[in-house]
């Protein structure tokens, strides 16, 4: 049981193991709520209320009809009680869960009547902190519940349940035993630091030390996509005024949503809306038109969009073919070139109102833009009114995602561990400088037990408490 | 099993027997959610999507942990999946609830990948239908299943778990057996018709049949008060403008609800809000002051009080001490004795403003109103701004009402109920008529028959379709 210090402090100190309750399905009318129990004593505590079997004497995993009843053996609820016996539970204690009729008000009153006989209300996340400190998860894979908790997309839940069912663990842990192997041969010349002998060949340290940091750059990488993919990608739709930006967005949602008109400047406020493509959720905003503002408002308007621009994943640029002078467009993907954004996607827009195309070549914003900027860099020519077209962007805006996020690769969600990983690999970095300079022994075993440090600290091998307050109460209750 | 008559159809009738599916948990984002499963195929489809042990091998009420994966063999969650099995469940049939993570892309995924596999989308009220066309309860506990779901205060839950539990329909039955005893004799009679003999002891059947009668007439008088605990009992605030009813009904509730001035013909929609006292729900209402209106809208304010008055369980009528010219209140409460309120409670108000009391007499609106009026009515010194009286109305408002509620009374709550038991008092009294006047056996023993099927209807011995569908389409989704 004793996978982490904090496993130390739990049985040194009662307070964990004391017996916590919680509603653990949505609030609200239902047919059936569950009220979930954990703790040493939380078999014995409900068998006192429980009318029907004696629910000391059975079997771990078992289901029981009976009656809870408060201390007048009045009947509260008629209901079913699953037993789990420790460590064969989510939190590795004896577990119960009372599933009761989905009414607000019975719910509460099963729940006063356990906390007025000594049951303490738990807290946000407190189920999986038990969960972590009795060591039946680690540290990322509790936060990995919290994340398919939220999941809305499958991409989103697939990445929660591989980090969960410890894909991303074991993967860290892997980095983590090939640097503690190594680890130890210096430790060790350390203890022999009088004779000036290499128990650890340099050669092969190093050999090993570039393979560590090139996966972990990989995972630092992966943090880009993994994040975009839990919280939606950031995919700003900008353009100049009346370029028809509130247009697609309608047309992308296939709704009314944002106020459509031929006055330039209709949008002020940005607009968000989701949609999800093939899995992976977009979070679209459609911002105000990019020009010298009419009015305070429109001006505070503009601000925001360049704003969105510096933080967006994609750009999606929309110009309208129909103008004679496209300079200010060109000027405006020029500048968009430099922005975070992993993509810019231009759309040649109104298309279909372009009457003088005589040929079948499209309206081109930069000449040979990839000799100009980037790859990331696409130009399509379109029309909202051409549901072609629509389902033509909606591909693109998913290529672009699924072009970095691979299949079996392992993605990093979370910002905590994306700092970790960092600091691994700065560490690492100083390593292998260490060992190019041929640095002193104790020097390199610093840097190493800094970089093991870090690792660590994702699955929780190392910790504190305010980082587990920190992360455990970003929870719901109940979980 | 078979019960009532759509048990026959149900076993006739492969329609009723295949799986459904629906969320048993509200909707929303929680630490699980609970989604049920009934039919004879339900632990075997089950199995096919969830990997762990052979679902099909298990024991009834157990409990396995395991993943649900689609077709693709690609994971959805990792879920703890309940077995019951026939006749050990909740319908009757073989029953499964998957305990998943609460999140409701995942419930939509799971529930989807079931329904693509030929498992049908469960309607309101399903589970319990079934439960009820197995036999496994009558027609008034399935109606109280859903009550105790909707059930908001003590009595409202204590009423709805003893009809669940059985005791209304036991209360039914044996009134309804107590009947059926004499009508075999009276049929007997009837074989016999042509010998003139009389089985059944006239003087003893009309015994009987005043028991019946008395017994039925309480429970029927027991719906203006059942009715009342399981919808909250109305409590109407009425009097003339400026006597303080609204602030009356902030204090009750202990907040700024109503908007209070000092300008007559402030308040002019009804406002309500629930207060629970003991365990009683009252509907408190707020109206417009009693007056010639000023105005058209004051004028419908005025109507609408008026109107709430009439259908009020509870009138509390409001009128200013302080106030010389005390004929129009006096000439309100007579009209409110003749109204269907069981209860009129006058509260001599602003007790704190009356400076010229020097006694301590307190004003009464009506002299001796005990003789005046019937019992229902009480009068009161009071102030809103004294904690004290606050209470003391409460307690008066609940003891008006726990005066008819009785502690061990079966009350009827359901208005559908009700009608049954009102048709089976007539056809009793019509029977007792007919027994008094020396009527042929054979019209007695249609009556008698007529008596029988009200009861029948309520526990759902008889029944239709129609009925069937009024009653279940009311259930949530999911029960």
């Amino acid at each position: 049981m004793k996978t982490n210090n904090y496993s130390d402090k739990y049985h040194s100190d009662k307070y964990h193991s004391d017996t916590i309750i919680a509603l653990a399905t949505p609030q609200g009318t239902g047919a059936i709520a569950v009220i979930r129990l954990s703790g040493e004593d939380c078999i014995t505590i409900t068998d006192r209320f429980f009318k029907g079997k004696n629910l000391t004497k059975q079997s771990t995993h078992t289901l029981h009809f009976g009656t809870i009843r408060n201390e007048k053996n009045e009947i509260i609820d008629e209901v079913l009680v699953s037993i789990f016996i420790a460590p064969s539970s989510f939190t590795g204690e004896n577990c119960v869960e009372i599933s009761s009729h989905g009414s607000p008000y019975i719910v509460q009153k099963i729940l006063q009547l356990f906390i007025d006989n000594g049951v303490r209300h738990a807290r946000a996340g407190e189920f999986t902190l038990r969960a972590f400190l009795n060591g039946r998860i680690d540290l990322s894979q509790a936060e990995a519940v919290a994340d398919l908790i939220a999941s809305d997309s499958e991409a989103s839940l697939q990445t929660a349940l591989k980090q969960m069912r410890g894909g991303f663990s074991n993967e860290i842990k892997f980095l983590r035993t090939e640097l503690i192997n190594f680890a130890s041969l210096i430790e060790l010349e350390l203890d022999f630091a009088e004779e000036d002998v290499e128990f650890a060949n340099r050669e092969q340290f190093k050999a090993l030390l570039e393979k560590l940091l090139t996966a972990i750059v990989r995972l630092v990488d992966s943090f880009r996509i993994g994040n975009v993919i839990k919280k939606g990608v950031s995919t700003v739709i900008a353009g100049r005024p009346n370029a028809g930006k509130s247009t697609l967005l309608n047309a992308l949602l296939n709704e009314d949503r944002a106020i459509v008109s031929e006055i330039a400047g209709t949008t002020r406020d940005t607009i968000e809306e989701a949609i999800n493509i093939n899995g992976i959720t977009f979070r679209l905003i459609d911002t105000a038109g990019i020009r010298a503002a009419a009015d305070a408002i429109e001006a505070i308007g503009v601000q925001r969009t360049m704003e969105k621009i510096q933080t967006a994943s994609i750009v999606v640029y929309v110009f309208d073919v129909t103008q004679t002078d496209l300079s200010q467009a060109q000027q405006d993907v020029a500048n968009f070139i430099n922005s975070e954004a992993s993509s810019v996607i231009v759309l040649a827009n109104k298309m279909d109102l372009k009457h003088n195309i005589n040929n079948n070549s499209t309206e081109s914003l930069i000449e040979n833009p990839l000799k100009i900027f980037s790859k990331k860099y696409q130009e399509i020519p379109f029309s909202s009114k051409n549901p072609q077209d629509i389902e033509k962007l909606k591909n693109t805006l998913w290529n672009t995602v699924a072009y970095d996020f691979g299949t079996d690769q392992t993605l990093v969600t979370n910002a905590r561990h994306y700092e970790a990983l960092q600091g691994a690999a700065a560490s690492i970095q100083k390593v292998l400088d260490g060992v190019a300079q041929n640095q002193l022994t104790d020097l390199l075993a610093q840097d190493i037990r800094a970089a093991l440090g870090y690792l660590s600290e994702i699955t929780g091998e190392i910790t504190n408490d305010d980082l587990l307050i920190n992360i455990f109460s970003k929870f719901c209750i109940g979980k």
